[in-house]
C-alpha cells in the first residue's frame, strides 16, 4: 500500500477529476444540496436516491455508497440496510456518517441497525459521534461534538479495528485510523468550516468519491480530509481577506473544490504519521 | 420587562453569539439548508429532525424549537405536535411559521391542529398567513402574501390576546403585537429579501434562537426582526452597488448575520413603538 | 403562432417579469431551494407542495405545474398523478422532467405512470433520459447522460408527435421539437452549468413559468432554454474572468437571471430553426 504523502494524496485526487466516480448518496434533507454540489465541484458524478424501490438498482451501478443519517426516518433507515447490502454484495466501498449519533436513542438504533446489516469501509463523524458509535458514554450536543477529537483516539483505534473500517474522527485535528493500526493526523482546515452547514457531511461524501478510485480506503479518507482541509483554509483566508464571511465560505469552498492545484496542496498539507 | 431599544436588542443579539442555543427545526425542505445556515452564521446551534420516533428526545435537549409547515405530509404535522408537546412541557419557546396558511384547506387543517396542542410562543408570518390563522378570509397566493402587512395590524392584536402569543406579521413594515396589547413597528429590510426563498423562513429560526436567550419573547421577536431587517438592508445595499442581484443577497445576507456590528446596528435601526 | 426570434422570446422574458406567474412545484429534494431561487430571480412566483391532502388545491390556484422525478417515492408519484390530472382538468401547462429515466426500473415505471394519467405539455431532459422514456434502449450513468443530445434528435421528433407534446432535448447544443414538426436549435450556455447541480432542473422549472404567460408551449420552452443559456454563458465567462469556480457560478446564475438585459440577450441569442 502506497505510504501517505502529499504526491500520492494528490495522484488520488488527479483519479477523482479523470475517472468521475458514481457516487450513490443516502444522505440527510439538509445537506444534499450542498453534497452534490461538492461532488461536481471536485468531479465526482453524484446521484441521490432513497426509494427502497430502486436504491438496490442505484448502488448496483454505483462506483461507491454513501450514507447519512442527519434526518431519519424508519423508511430511510431500511433503504440505507438495503444498499449497504447490495453495496458489499459488489464489493465496493460504503461510507458512514453517523450524524448526531448521541443525541437521541433513535440515531444509536439506527447505527445498532446498520452496522448489524455489515461494516462499512469507512466510518467517519466528530468526537461525539465516534463515541458514541463506540458504545461509549459521550457528551453530545444535537448534532455538534462535545468532545475534542484528540480524546476519542484510542476509541476509535479499537473500533477500527472491531468494525474492520477505517474510522476518521474529525476536529481541529482529524485522526484517520486503519484496522491495522495506521494512524495519521491531519491539520489542515479552519474553524468557519463548522459554521457552514454540510461541510462535515460533504467530508464524508468526498471520501466515498476517493474510496472510488483508491482501493486502499484508509489512503482515499486521508486524500479526502486533506484535499477538504486545504481547500477550506485556503477558502477561509480569501473570504475573511475580503471581510465577508461564513454565506461566502459556502462557495468559496465550492471553487476551490474545483480549481485548488498540486503546489497550493503540496503547500500547505499538515500531516503527521503516527506509528 | 426591558423597553426594547437598540441597545437592549443588541444585548440580545449578543446573548446569541455567546450562549451558542440548540434550536431543534421541524421544517420543510425548501428552506432547511438556508435555515441552518442562517442559524449557524447568528451564532447558534441548528438540529433538524423530524422523525415521531425522535423528535420528543430532540425536543427534550434544545432551547427552543421551530415549526413551520411549508412542505407539510401527514407525519411530519404528527412530530410537530409530539415536539410541541415535549417543548411546552419542558417551559422553552415555540415559535410557528403558518407558511402558506389559507392557500389550501390542508394548511388550514395543519395550523389548527397544531394550535389545538397548544399555543406557541410567537407566531410569524405574512400578512395573508396571520390574517388566515385568525379565521379571517384572506386573500392569499401560493406562499405569498396578498395582503399588506398594515392591513393585518387589528386582527393580530386580537389574536395575540387569544393565543397568549407574541404575533408577528412581517411585511415592508413588520408588526409585533405582545398579548399584552404591546406593539412595535420595525421599518428595516429591503424589497429584493422576498426574492430569496427562505428568508422569511429564516426570521422565524432566528426568532427561535432569541427566544432561546431572552425570556421576554416580545423583546426576542423584535431583536431578531430588527437583526435581520437591518442585516438584510445592508446586504441589499452592498449588491446592489456591486450590480449583483439575488443570488449574491443571499451569500450577503449569510455573512451579514455573522459580520454585523453594533454601530451599524444603532446607526440604522428604525423602531416604532406604538403606545 | 409567432416565429420565434430574440425579440419574441424577449417579450416571453418581460411577460414573466410583469405577471409573475405562481408555478406549483412537485420536484426533487436536491434541488427545491435552487429551483425556487432561480423561480424567484426570474420573476416567477415558485410554490413547493407534495402532499397528497393538497396537491390537487395548489394545482387548482396555480398558472402551471413542474414535476420532477429526481428522488421518488411511491406518495410522491401518486401525488405528481393527483396534480398532473388536475391541472390538465384545468388546461394549465404541465412540465415534465423524467430526471434519471432509464437509470432503475422505477423511475421508468414512474414515468410511465405519469404519462399514463396524461401527456405533459412539455418534456424536458437529457438525451438519455428522452431516449429512455421514448422506449429506446439507452445508456444512462446515475442522473447524467451518457449520449450527446444530437442523437436523440429523430426519436424526440417521434416521441413529441406521440405525445402531443413540445420535447426538449438538452445538451451542448438543446434541440426543442413540436408535435407539429418544428424543430429549433440552441447552441448558448457553458459546459460548467452541468457542474452545479439542479441547474437542468431549473430549466424545467423556467418553461413551467414561460408556458403560464405564453400559450405557445413550442416558443415558451425556447423562451426559456434560450434565455437560461445566454444567462449560463455570460455568468460563467466573468466568474472564470474573476479566478472563479462552479461555486460563483450557482450564484451569478441566480444573479444573471435576475438582471439579465434585452441587449445582452439580442447579441448572444444562438437559434438556428430547423424546417
Amino acid at each position: 500500500m502506497p505510504f501517505p504523502n502529499a504526491d500520492s494524496l494528490w495522484a488520488d485526487v488527479l483519479a477523482v477529476r479523470q475517472q468521475q466516480p458514481l457516487v450513490h448518496n443516502i444522505t440527510n434533507f439538509v445537506v444534499m444540496n450542498y453534497n452534490a454540489n461538492a461532488l461536481l465541484a471536485l468531479g465526482a458524478a453524484p446521484v441521490m436516491a432513497h426509494a427502497r424501490e430502486e436504491v438496490r438498482d442505484m448502488a448496483g451501478i454505483a462506483q461507491a455508497l454513501v450514507l447519512n443519517i442527519g434526518t431519519l426516518s424508519p423508511e430511510w433507515i431500511e433503504a440505507m440496510v438495503m444498499a449497504l447490502q447490495t453495496a458489499r454484495g459488489r464489493g465496493i466501498p460504503v461510507v458512514l456518517d453517523p450524524v448526531g449519533a448521541g443525541a437521541t436513542p433513535y440515531r444509536n438504533r439506527a447505527v445498532a441497525e446498520l452496522l448489524a446489516a455489515g461494516s462499512p469501509t469507512v466510518l467517519r463523524g466528530n468526537a461525539s459521534e465516534i463515541l458514541s458509535v463506540a458504545g461509549v458514554e459521550a457528551a453530545t450536543r444535537g448534532v455538534d461534538s462535545a468532545a475534542a477529537s484528540d480524546d476519542a483516539v484510542q476509541t476509535a483505534r479499537t473500533l477500527a479495528a472491531r468494525l474492520g473500517a477505517v474510522v476518521c474522527v474529525s476536529g481541529a485535528t482529524d485522526h484517520i485510523l486503519a484496522p491495522d493500526g495506521r494512524h495519521v493526523r491531519l491539520s489542515n482546515g479552519h474553524v468557519w468550516m463548522t459554521r457552514v452547514t454540510g461541510v462535515g457531511c460533504s467530508a464524508t461524501a468526498l471520501i466515498g468519491a476517493f474510496c472510488a478510485v483508491q482501493p486502499d480506503a484508509f489512503h482515499a479518507t486521508i486524500a479526502a480530509m486533506a484535499y477538504l482541509g486545504v481547500v477550506g483554509e485556503v477558502a477561509a483566508a480569501q473570504v475573511q481577506a475580503q471581510g465577508r464571511g461564513v454565506g461566502q465560505l459556502q462557495i468559496a469552498l465550492l471553487d476551490g473544490l474545483q480549481l485548488l492545484d498540486a503546489e497550493t496542496f503540496h503547500a500547505r498539507l499538515r500531516l503527521q504519521t503516527d506509528d
